[in-house]
């Protein structure tokens, strides 16, 4: 009956996807904080910020005394975001404190390329060759493919699975044509419009043309489907999960209409513990730390087991 | 790939879960409004009221003016909840206007049942025999068996599948033993201890004792893994679930910390209809419910489809 992994890696987003997300300004010293203490629950990789310009992004602005300020643990990757490459080049200024790791991304949708980013899907194209190249120059490994919208798009409606596994092909050309090896290709459901029957066709039929490929997903939570997706992922034999802890990226029940974070942490290590898959992680800790960004984003986040509680106690 | 069902039948349970669980008292028309808008979505099973003791559930103290004052649509089954023949007695005042059947019903926790109705499991095996002649006497149909604590126990822990198999035996043997035929046995996750794979061992394990037999969920999202739970149930080839609309039953997001009703309906229901899974029920007409619903109890609902929106809009 089970096919599930022995184990999954998480890749926690929380700090970046809740601080770029949140309207009211958080002090930097409990952002911090909460890294902090994310560093002390297992987790090996956390994704603490995003280089992007502070006019757009104010929760961001920080961004710089944030990594300054945490106090990195060994064996954790602390990781960044950022969209160009004067973003790619604040963050390489922490190269001593930040993992910095290349993706190569190419969106499924032409109508949301055209609207965010005014290109075409041949121009996104030709930006990741010359990503690469600046990638390289500076020493920096490109390790990770990314696929954006890749189950639906609120611009472009339903994505056929033969464009997904198109654009794999091509992130996978563009590896090679610039000689680097990539570690897995992540699928994001940016605008949270996969099922679990889509996430298995569009894993199966990725699994089908590359058997080797390691996928990654990282899953929108805004229809509640997240975690059924993930579980739907687990039995695909998938094992790299995106995720925030307590939920954090938007919070549908303080007013934020539609908007939600990506799958709680703490819930899919809730769910995989529960079917015997390791994640590395103290959920107990873990469930601490989500309580913890409750109290710094000052409301109340979509995580359950935080609420719920684990099964442990009742275990004789 | 997909080995899904063609369509599923939801028993809409929100009314009796929400209005008993909910703190302040809800005026009796508003909630014969929120019944009798959800009879004008599609939904044929609804459950309204619970004749419980007005002391201990003060929110159910009108239910027999609920069900008087509803306007009950042709087709559809109203339903109502009763623990003990004081219950069934009040109930059987409105059986023009409800659906009366009766229920076999076990427990797989001797712990819980001494402590919640200090009886054994032998005591309540012998009350299920005295139930049906009791139904049997006043016309009552029987068609219904539940297995409650199906999948763990706050008080016992975890329970042996060999248990439930057990249990499901000795409903059977009660029907057989009153010359009753049940038309499906439900499992109750009733304290949320479930997982997709717990799901599936469950169903599985019941499906190689009794192929035909079928089987119905009722599934509690007090640790978020209630949608993924129903969705290895329609894996596994479940065509019955019980839910809330909205989520009633709990709101994690309102100080009632621990607590979660059923799987959200609409949210359901949405997994369903994005899968190619029919339910009959008019999806934006149930969000208007869910809407309704926080309405009626003046706060938040977990439900995630009302606020995320569903995706036909977005589709050309």
């Amino acid at each position: 009956m089970s096919d599930l992994p022995a184990s999954i890696h998480v890749n926690e987003e929380g700090p970046r996807e809740g601080f770029q997300f949140e309207k009211g300004l958080i002090p930097t010293a409990r952002k911090i904080g909460l890294i902090d203490v994310l560093s002390q629950t297992g987790l090996d990789h956390i994704q603490i910020v995003s280089f992007v310009n502070p006019n757009l992004v104010p929760g961001m602005a920080d961004a710089d005394e944030v990594v300054d300020g945490i106090a990195p643990r060994p064996g954790i990757e602390y990781t960044a975001l950022w969209l160009n490459e004067k973003g790619f080049e604040r963050a390489l200024k922490h190269d001593n404190r930040l993992a910095l790791t290349g993706t190569i991304q190419l969106c499924t949708s032409e109508k949301f390329l055209k609207r965010n980013q005014n290109r075409t899907l041949e121009q996104q194209l030709a930006g990741q060759h010359a990503i690469v190249e600046l990638y390289k120059a500076h020493g920096v490994p490109v390790e990770r493919g990314s696929v954006m919208a890749a189950f639906g798009c609120n611009f472009e409606g339903d994505i056929p699975i033969a464009r997904v596994v198109s654009l794999v092909s091509q992130i996978l050309d563009v590896a090679a044509a610039h000689g680097v090896t990539l570690r897995y290709v992540t699928l994001a459901d940016t605008m949270a419009w996969a099922t679990p029957l889509s996430i298995k066709r569009v894993v199966g039929s990725l699994r089908e043309r590359w058997p080797d490929l390691d996928i990654a997903l990282h899953l929108h939570d805004t229809r509640g489907m997240a975690i059924a997706n993930a579980y739907a992922g687990l039995e695909m034999g998938v094992t790299r999960f995106d995720s925030s802890v307590a939920g954090l990226g938007g919070c549908p029940f303080a007013g934020h209409s539609g908007a939600a974070g990506n799958v709680c942490t703490e819930d899919l290590v809730f769910l995989c513990h529960e079917m015997g898959i390791e994640t590395g992680i103290d959920l107990d800790a873990l469930i601490e730390c989500a309580r913890l960004a409750e109290d710094v984003v000052g409301h109340p986040l979509p995580g359950s087991v935080m609420k719920g509680g684990t099964l442990q106690k009742y275990r004789v």
